[in-house]
Formats: structure tokens, C-alpha cells, sequence
């Protein structure tokens, strides 16, 4: 572990996020203690190797609170109070200025510095757990005002023995980002979705692949996002408000088609997906897809990916089509838009049906 | 040619869809002539094989009307006008009941029965056709309530001479399912992307997969698109509003927070999610996710899938992770629920660093 941290490093709560932090930090070398108020997820996060139950005599450099959002400040209060002089407590909680306020006014303030990994898994517990589950994801880092700096650099040292990449932020435009990458795309996914649910199952039939990617995210747990969401309720309405306004000029401009005022809106949303960033944080690269037919079974998704890998062109993203009534599926391969001739030809020479 | 089409097939428009269907004709044995007010494209789709160019004495069995929206109803009017006493005419646009109501009054509607193959690409013009555009889609079928029955069944001999699988609806109702599978969701996405517009980089830094999802489909042309969505106006406008309804419940309950307000929409978009058909058409299986870490070059994708298919766990789905900093991608491997585990030992047993 980095001499950054001159100590065990404590986790509480051996969840998905907390035991896959606890053995990437064993890993790293760390000691690593462990708490929680399941028994039981305490026994399986000590049975991978994830590190041993904290006793009373541990006295850790680093405390890592993991535990569900509504619980967050409670959990980071009592942590600052059981520490040390010199022990530094962060928390990896999906909202950074409500637990924060909570913290503000306790005398070891200056010990607390909050974060966020990138992460996550559609499942939760400590059998879901991964070292790896933090490499080369974004780790967010807020220091709030009062933040010491040797406490920063030593949160700073968990991220990279994670693997995760920092990225500092204060508590405040945290919540601001995430409202805007997670929280309202989360909600609307919802809304859209719901438009889907008691529709006529005829009217269904002409689902697509644009519309199951719109509504993916809307199939996460509605208890744990309306916790998330809930918690960071300023700048979640914040950008619901400014979506409403372009909603009532979208129907405006629908109703009394407004041509112009459409594609104005729509244009907007174009420049929106541009501004993502591309793989490896670059700019994004123009793509171009190559689709192919591949019969549905084990053997096929192999042999296409050997002849593609023999091509030599590589593959920028991937995606199976599941449209109903497909005797076979169609798998859409991005390439980088000057790659696309060279990838369809070497496929075509093998004997695959290919479209661009 | 299935011989309930006794004569020529012709294609006004030899853009992508109708130079892939003139494609799909031929192969399945029909004498196919193309016109299009672009000499360019003629040539270009004469010379992929799509058919001959139309002459004066030509007389169609089958005209399929594949021009932009906008010039639809005038399409369709001039094919009728045209024909001759026995010529059925089809459309392929993706909205239904305005071209219907500008060809409604004309003497020989009965012959006139719209479609619309759900079938694209990113792409557009005939060097991107295919004949296999519309292998296994859904391809709806609109009669209205004055067409001939030779006329429909003329057409349904069409869509499965290209493969697809027709479905039937009324105009007004594919106007309606489309509006709620397609048109709406676009115009979401384009809001959200647009929320994404102009923000911060340090904040666009913790873009993650899911948003990048829900705004794919905003990445389509404006203008196109506002064409299509203005032509279905009446559709799409109901349904924005009943999304501004819930959007107005979810502003209020995050603003109030009421969370179990807030638990219920989403439980509503879950719901929704959860219609959606499954692949073949079937009902939704449950997947579970298998994560690979994969070094970003091309020969690793091949191995990978090589593995995947020894094991003999078929891939239900999978999707390349392009968060940004990460110095490897991370391939996400859906599976039936109950093989993941198998797929996690067979993986592992290869050397890939996996996680669920």
C-alpha cells in the first residue's frame, strides 16, 4: 500500500462497492478491516480474502464508509468519532453535499473528504465484489472548504490503488454532474418507459433497437434510485425544470408544426451527443457500422470475431439486434469511419452476409 | 417471384430502402424497374443489379412509392395516376395516416395500401442497400378501410418476398405505435443530449454508459427527423403530453421529497421496460452480466469470443464499455440467468479477468 497511507484501511459496509474497494486495497498490500451490521455480509466478505473483522484495538489510517445513501452521514459522524487523531474518513456515496452537510459541523470535519467511483454492477452483495471492479473508471474526489490536504492526498492514494482515475470536483459540482450523466437521464429513461407499459402488445411489435437503449437504465431497482435521486434533489430539479421548458417547446412546435422550432431542438440534442466523451476520454471518433447476420448460436459469435480480429480493424463498439421475429441475429460492428470498406470486404470474403 | 405479383415490381426512389427492396425482389426472381429523380442514384442502383431503369411501356404488377416523407402523398397520387387497372401501389414512409389522407379521394385509392419495413441504418443513399435490410423485421402493413383485398395480399406477398415479417395494423395505429416506439423516445433522448450541451468537461468527465445509451438515438439528422416526427404530429403530441404530466409528478415529488411518489413513477418506467418483446418475439428472459476485461487491440475481441463460444453459454447481448481513462475496455456478456456462473468459470479457467 502507498506509504501515503500508514495504516490499516477500514471498510464499512461489505456491499458490491465496499468489498470490491477492501480487495483491491489487499491487493494493493493494504491491511484491511472490515465492518458491518449484516453478520453475514461481513462472513462472505471475509471469506473471499477481502481482509478480517475490525476489532477494538484496530486503529485504521483510512476509513471507507460504503453503506446505503440514507445512512451515509449517520455512519461518516460515527466514524469521526471512533477514529483516531490521524485517521482520514471518506465515503463512496452516489450524492456528495447531503452527507456533507451533515458532516460539516463535527469538530474532525477536516478528515473528511467524500468520493464517488464510477461503478457499479446490476447485482449488489459482497459475492458480486471485484478488485477490478475500479480500473480506469472515474473516481470523483470532493474536498469541501475545511478539508485538510494530507487528508485529500490520502483518499487521492486509495483511488490509484484502486486503479480508478481521480477526478476533483467540489461536493457541490458533483451533484450538478451526476444529476446531469445519471440522475435525469435516469428519470427520463423512466417516463419514456413508462409510455410503454398496458401499450397494445401489436404496437409493441414494432419495437426497435433505438428505443430498448433509451429505456435500458429504467429496468435499475426503483427503491435504491428513488433514494439516489432523492438526495440529490436541487440539482435534480434544476435540469427537470430546464428539460420541461423544452418539452412545452417541443409540443408547441409539434402542434402547430413548427418545423424549424423541431429541428432547432433537435440540433441541440445532436451538439449534446457530440460533447460526450470518446473512448479513452479523447474526442469522440467518427464511426461507421458494419452489420452482419450471425445464425443464433454459441459457435457463430466466435468464428465472426476471429475473422474480424483477423482483419485487423478494430472494433470501436458492438451490439447484438433482438428484434422479435429474427431468425437470426444481426450483430452492428463500429469501426472508425475509414475502416468500414476494409472490414465489410475481409467479412464478405469469409462468407458472411454483411450490410453497412 | 411469388405469383401473386404477375408482373414488374417498381421502385420510385432508389434511395437505401427502396434500392434494398428492388434488391430483395430480384433476388427472390422478380423483373424489378427503378425510377428516381436523381440520375445519379438510377445509375448507381442499376449498376448494383437493384433492376432496370423504367420505360414508357413498363407495366408494374407492384409500385413501391420510397421517397422522402415530404413528397409521399404526391408519389403515391402520381403512381396511381400512372398505372394501369391492375398496378397495386405501396409506400414505405414511416408515418401513415397523412399520406392516406391526401390519396383517400383519389378513384383508384382501393389499390393504394400503405407499409412500413422497420428497417434502417445510420447510412443513407443505395451504395448503403442491402438485400438482407429487412431479414426477420417486423414490416407492418396498414390497409385502409376502402383497399381491395388483392391489393393487401399483393403487398404481403412483397414483405415476405423480402424476408420480413409482416405485421398488421391500421394507419392511425401504426401512427400511434410508432409514436410511442419510436418518435417519442427519439425526442426524449434529444432532450436529455441537449441538457449535455455546453457543460462542463470536468462534469462530462463522469459520463458513464447509461446516458450514453439513453442519447444514442439523438445522434440522428434533425432534419429528417423533424420531418418524420412533424408528420405524426397528432400521435406524438398526445403522448408528450402525458410525459409532461408525469414529468410534472416527478418535479413535484423530487421537490417535495416525496420518495414514494418518486418510487412509483420509476416503478411505472420498470414496468415499461419489462413490456418490451424479448428476442424472437418472445417474452423478456432474465439475463445476468458477465464483465471481461479486454486489452484494446484488435486479436483480443477474437480471443475472447473464441473462449465465450467454447464454453457453449450463448450471448443473449453484449456491449463495449467506453468510459473514459480506461486503459482496457470492459465487455459486458449477457447471458440466460442461470448460465453466468459457468460462463465466469470457463473465462476465468482462460485467464480473463471477469467479474459479475
Amino acid at each position: 500500500m502507498p506509504e501515503l497511507i500508514p495504516g490499516p484501511v477500514e471498510v464499512v459496509g461489505a456491499g458490491l462497492i465496499g468489498t470490491s474497494i477492501a480487495l483491491a486495497c489487499r491487493r494493493a498490500g493494504a491491511d484491511v478491516v472490515l465492518s458491518d451490521t449484516s453478520p453475514e455480509h461481513l462472513r462472505t466478505a471475509t471469506g473471499l480474502g477481502a481482509g478480517r473483522p475490525r476489532s477494538e484495538e484496530d486503529r485504521p489510517a483510512l476509513v471507507v464508509v460504503a453503506v446505503p445513501p440514507d445512512h451515509l452521514g449517520g455512519a461518516i459522524s460515527a466514524a469521526l468519532d471512533a477514529a483516531g487523531e490521524d485517521t482520514v474518513v471518506t465515503d463512496v456515496g452516489s450524492v456528495k453535499a447531503a452527507p456533507l452537510a451533515e458532516v460539516a459541523s463535527h469538530p474532525a470535519a477536516s478528515r473528511y473528504v467524500g468520493s464517488h467511483p464510477m461503478a457499479g454492477s446490476e447485482r449488489s452483495g459482497p459475492l458480486a465484489a471485484s478488485a477490478d471492479l475500479f480500473t480506469g473508471r472515474p473516481w470523483a474526489i470532493c474536498r469541501h472548504d475545511g478539508a485538510a490536504a494530507t487528508a485529500v492526498r490520502r483518499v487521492v492514494a486509495l483511488v490509484e490503488a484502486c486503479g480508478a482515475v481521480p477526478v476533483m470536483l467540489t461536493p457541490a459540482e458533483h451533484d450538478k454532474a451526476v444529476a446531469r450523466t445519471s440522475h435525469v437521464p435516469h428519470l427520463l429513461a423512466s417516463l419514456v418507459a413508462g409510455t410503454l407499459a398496458g401499450a397494445a402488445p401489436e404496437h409493441l411489435a414494432l419495437t426497435g433497437q433505438g428505443v430498448r437503449d433509451v429505456t435500458r437504465v429504467a429496468g435499475g431497482d426503483p427503491a435504491l434510485y428513488s433514494q439516489i435521486i432523492s438526495g440529490n434533489s436541487d440539482a435534480v430539479a434544476g435540469l427537470l425544470r430546464e428539460i420541461r421548458n423544452r418539452l412545452d417547446l417541443a409540443l408547441d412546435a409539434v402542434a402547430a408544426g413548427d418545423r424549424a422550432g423541431l429541428e432547432s431542438l433537435l440540433a441541440h440534442g445532436l451538439a449534446g451527443t457530440r460533447a460526450i466523451p470518446g473512448k479513452h476520454g479523447g474526442p469522440v471518433q467518427p464511426v461507421a457500422a458494419v452489420h452482419v447476420a450471425v445464425p443464433d448460436h454459441p459457435g457463430e459469435l466466435a468464428r465472426l470475431f476471429a475473422d474480424v480480429g483477423a482483419s485487423g480493424v478494430n472494433i470501436e463498439d458492438v451490439r447484438i439486434d433482438h428484434d422479435p421475429g429474427r431468425p437470426v441475429g444481426l450483430v452492428e460492428l463500429d469501426v472508425a469511419e475509414g475502416r468500414s470498406e476494409e472490414l465489410h470486404a475481409a467479412l464478405e470474403a469469409k462468407g458472411w452476409v454483411t450490410h453497412r
